[in-house]
């Protein structure tokens, strides 16, 4: 079997064990309140690629962490994104009505309910991430639930919103463009890969400062692949509305660049992060090919 | 020095400490995304009567807690309330527009600033629980870390909203107003409570179990009185638009029970509360002096 091959079947394992962890993790429709617990499995389940979890796990295999312990990383981290996304979908924020091929939860269910549906995953990320053992230490495990905290908060995703909402009609410079993706969007896929770093043997400080500025890059790669997408494809491909960004005014990589210089970018973020890695040796090959597959992604 | 005085010295002084807390806890307001900070710090600061702060305290004393890390549990369940009330206030929800005697966020800001602030004070609160060490051992404060996380998840305080928003316009019995209750703001005074009992010297299996029951009678106490206040007082006596339960044909205590039957409920809540703390000794005083102060209240 090839290495393409090979990591398709890896990567569809864990979009599989990922589904069924969270399905797991999430309240039972049955259980009241009902309509709240079937709207957030409406918004969790059957959808996403699983990026985040995806990073937990292809980290966490490099430092031998067990595959249950990751699960439930991967879950903490997959449901803070998605109750950004809920929250970000709302008409006060993006005003969006397609995710993931569906209809946003606001529009499926209310306002309320997708707010309250947001609230509550937010909750139970955390609520997943300290209810059992996920590493070495029980100390380790509370830095682990800080880092997850400072990438949600202020200073990391929902600040990064702040500065998207404040960023339309704006001319940003490069550099302000920046900061404002390394928190939106960064922040978390940077804490997915930590999680992964933090959930298996303990690491020499220098491994771990890789990781974290291997997250960093792969953050930024993501972002600026998302904005290549959103200016090129059609809402059916991407599977929510495309062409938002411009509609809303808002400053990309590709208006700020252009596309060409924008795709240049890209592979410039991506030769970066693969060079981050070369000295941690073969246990890093999904690692790599992740890096590879979000660079190249087409969704 | 009589005790009523005492009383309110102490909760003057764990009013003001925790004020100092959250100020110092919330990201300054020169620190970028500068407006959604200055929020968070006008949502947060210079208002409420601190409640479940106050409970924090009162029964870490009993359990032989620091109030430095008494602090830091008391930020953390007094950030989880003040986000709920943000969110509460959005026009998707209760539509209020008066909080604390100041405008709420939405109005003072916008309401995508209000929804961030919400989100962004709900990690805050983990990142709080989870930074530094808060009691005996790292294994505990995980354990305080889920405890929290479930008082404010889909099946604590955010699944309480849920079943509010259901109840408007609904006809529920006694059983069903109470199962509410215990939710929507039930969740999170126990929580204060048991955040305290856990901060200090472990307890016996009884008396933990004690100081629970006790939290959940003042929770459901709390919301009978709340219940009648807002059946009685006038907006500028509450610092909330009053009537907007019946305006919002939300059913209540009240409504429920009638006037004189509610306050008959709130006095034996009160009673069972004391009941409940009394083969804990005079290290309780304080606590016992709290629930009365809940009792009566006139906020």
């Amino acid at each position: 079997m090839d290495m393409v091959s090979d990591f398709k079947q890896w990567m569809a394992a864990i979009q599989q064990r990922t589904e069924s962890a969270l399905a797991a993790r999430l309240p039972a429709p049955a259980t009241a309140p009902q309509r709240l617990h079937e709207a957030m499995r409406y918004a969790v389940l059957g959808g996403g690629k699983r990026v985040r979890p995806l990073l937990v796990h292809a980290t966490g295999e490099l430092v031998g962490a067990s595959p249950e312990r990751l699960d439930r990383a991967a879950c903490a981290v997959e449901l803070i994104h998605v109750y950004s996304l809920v929250h970000d979908d709302m008409p006060c924020m993006d005003d969006d009505v397609l995710r993931r091929g569906k209809p946003t939860v606001h529009v499926e269910y209310d306002q309320a309910t997708a707010l309250l549906v947001g609230d509550a995953l937010q909750a139970l990320a955390f609520q997943v991430l300290a209810e059992a053992p996920l590493c070495g230490s029980a100390a380790e495990q509370l830095d682990m639930v800080a880092l997850l905290a400072r990438a949600a908060g202020s200073r990391g995703m929902a600040g990064g919103q702040a500065i998207d909402l404040a960023a339309v009609g704006q001319q940003l410079d490069r550099s302000e463009l920046e900061f404002m993706h390394i928190h939106k969007t960064g922040a978390l896929i940077r804490a997915a890969v930590m999680l992964g770093a933090h959930a298996g043997e303990p690491l020499a400080v220098a491994d771990l400062e890789r990781l974290d500025h291997f997250g960093k890059l792969i953050g930024l790669l993501f972002q600026v692949v998302d904005d290549i997408l959103d200016s090129e494809a059609d809402t059916a491909t991407l599977g929510k509305t495309a062409g938002k960004d411009a509609e809303h005014d808002k400053p990309t990589y590709v208006s700020l660049l252009g596309l060409t210089e924008a795709r240049r970018y890209a592979e410039e973020l991506l030769a970066a992060a693969r060079g981050t890695l070369a000295p941690m040796g073969s246990g890093s090959a999904h690692l790599l090919a992740l890096a590879d597959y979000i660079a190249r992604r087409s969704f």
